[in-house]
């Protein structure tokens, strides 16, 4: 369904001699050169290409979840379609870090249980329903839902991307969805309910045993009616939610247009690991923001073979990591584009032949 | 010799207070809370703070060293001051990322071995000598010169929060001078040199057995020579840099007129260590922004109870890890300035008694 161009390895030596030729010790920029690596790899049009980050926008994806009828969150559900009314009244975090960081803001409606009368035009109105099932009794949506959240995100994704942005933010706002991406993660890797479902925003021990044995009920009960194997969309209409289908669907289209994708946390990275069973390749497109204070996320990057920019121990959500890590994007390329080379700048270092040289 | 007010801890109740009233889960931003907290305490003035970082300048401290006749480096001594003039016109990384974000570069020539003919503005000669002696065989600097370098720093640091500068970076250029550091960090800790002695930029195994050797002599000269208590103002004569010495008094006095002071990697972070020995308070000014991949490093951050924001393995010096976290800083003071409440956004979420839930 989608034409996901996998990365040429062929650049990657102009590109490490470039990096190398500059005036620094090799590989002394760590991660930033790894990060500078990618971003080149992706953007690869011969040795004078210059990296840029044209019109960064964070797309925040928010829905509603049935799961959400059990108290499964330190917040009711009606806090979904507030926060979404906070972001469009430029009073969240993300507003702050967008603002902090001069990145666009788009706030997707795709399916919060009540719709906002709003002519914004941070608001897109991109619904499939009002929240989803329950998923711990119930699949979360139809598989005309599903395929209606995917095209929708793709349509979107396309759209951003043909209007110049060249990295997308990708963030949530859904009471409930941690739950969501906690079945989505046990059912697509095999964890227990144990391993994957954590506090979220900050629920207490009672909450949290609750929510456990939730996931573990949604678990058999998909398991139990798909004996077989279970593929990526049928796991995402049994227990995922239309922000989480909608967001894979812009990122698969998004990267089939060489755009760069910022990860948030927990929930976004596991709608990524949905995305890269769906086409391997879109892995390759994507930059991993931060490691959260969700003990799950760790598994998730591990799996994905991300190395996060930050660690700060957020467990926010809507995408504040992802614009908190745009600075560390935009430094990579001004790196990458502007330094000297020893022999320009007329530097006495004879550069190693090797420099696998790690610190002791 | 500085009077640096210590950090009154009665606003720390109002500040939490008003992160917890934000439109978040109490807690969810995690280091960035505390990161906040720590900048509203600088600049508290009443519940009605709102934070700033007015003109932030990186001021690279550059000097030479005599311990860099022997071959301690990847580079020979000459590269000191080839990279202060890469700085000047624009080439290092360190430029990158002032670029990047949105910082002011100044340049300190501390004591290079032979000084620039530029009249850029970028360039500040604070010559204090022609290098450092050899600390293996003597001490590096008399005590005039270290009085010199004190108050020429002290003085720079005043002219900058007097012209409006609310945020100095602070990083460093000379080769040799993580043997410096390396040496003081034992001196002022009694760690063996094989404990604090790294590979620097990168340097191979016979260096490193040199290096070793050279800070160990140092060390045993030093206890030597001063039988009883080994004061700061002591170590850092005997086997200090320049620009060290110059970065101390640059931080002890714009402390002294509450600045922030944004620490970088392994050397700066020596010099903030010594400068907390000369004044404990002054460790209330400073945010650690980054570890290092100098294991050392590692060391002093906890010694000084310091917890880096960004963790990328760099190892390249010159402020490029304080500049990197400049926008972590202003993100910070954007979310502690702007978010809106839970009350003025109508938004249905009890604020927990207490937040202290830890992430599963």
């Amino acid at each position: 369904m989608f034409s996901i161009p996998a990365l040429n390895p062929d650049c990657l030596v102009e590109i490490r001699q470039r990096i190398d030729n500059q005036t620094k010790p090799p590989g002394s920029l760590g991660q930033l050169e790894a990060l500078a690596t990618q971003l080149a790899q992706i953007q690869w049009h011969g040795a004078d290409t210059r990296l840029s980050l044209s019109q960064p926008t964070m797309l925040v994806f928010a829905a509603d979840h049935g799961i959400a009828r059990h108290p499964v969150s330190i917040a009711p559900q009606a806090v979904t379609r507030q926060m979404v009314q906070n972001f469009l009244a430029g009073g969240a975090a993300i507003n702050c870090f967008c603002q902090s960081s001069n990145m666009a803001l788009q706030v997707v409606d795709a399916g919060i249980l009540e719709p906002i009368d709003s002519t914004s035009p941070v608001l897109l109105q991109r619904r499939v329903g009002a929240g989803t099932e329950d998923f711990s009794v119930q699949a979360a949506m139809s598989s005309e839902q599903y395929q209606q959240a995917l095209l929708s995100g793709a349509a979107l994704g396309q759209q951003q991307v043909a209007s110049g942005c060249q990295v997308l933010g990708f963030g949530e706002m859904g009471i409930g969805n941690t739950s969501s991406a906690a079945a989505l993660l046990a059912l697509a890797t095999g964890q227990q309910a144990v391993d994957v479902v954590g506090r979220g925003t900050g629920i207490e021990n009672e909450q949290l045993v609750l929510k456990r044995r939730l996931v573990e009920q949604a678990v058999a009960r998909v398991k139990n009616a798909h004996k077989g194997y279970l593929d990526a969309a049928t796991l995402l209409q049994e227990v995922g939610g239309f922000e989480i289908v909608q967001m894979i669907g812009t990122m698969l289209a998004a990267a089939e247009q060489r755009a760069v994708l910022l990860i948030d946390g927990f929930i976004v990275s596991v709608a990524a690991l949905l995305a890269c069973r769906l086409h391997p390749d879109v892995r390759d497109y994507m930059i991993f923001s931060h490691r959260s204070a969700e003990a799950a996320h760790w598994d998730v990057l591990q799996m994905l073979d991300a190395e996060p920019l930050l660690d700060m121990n957020l467990r926010l959500g809507e995408g504040t990591g992802a614009a908190l890590a745009l600075p560390l994007l935009r430094a990579a390329c001004a790196f990458y584009n502007d330094m000297a080379s020893f022999d320009s700048a007329n530097i006495d270092v004879d550069i190693p032949e090797s420099h696998s040289v790690k610190p002791s």
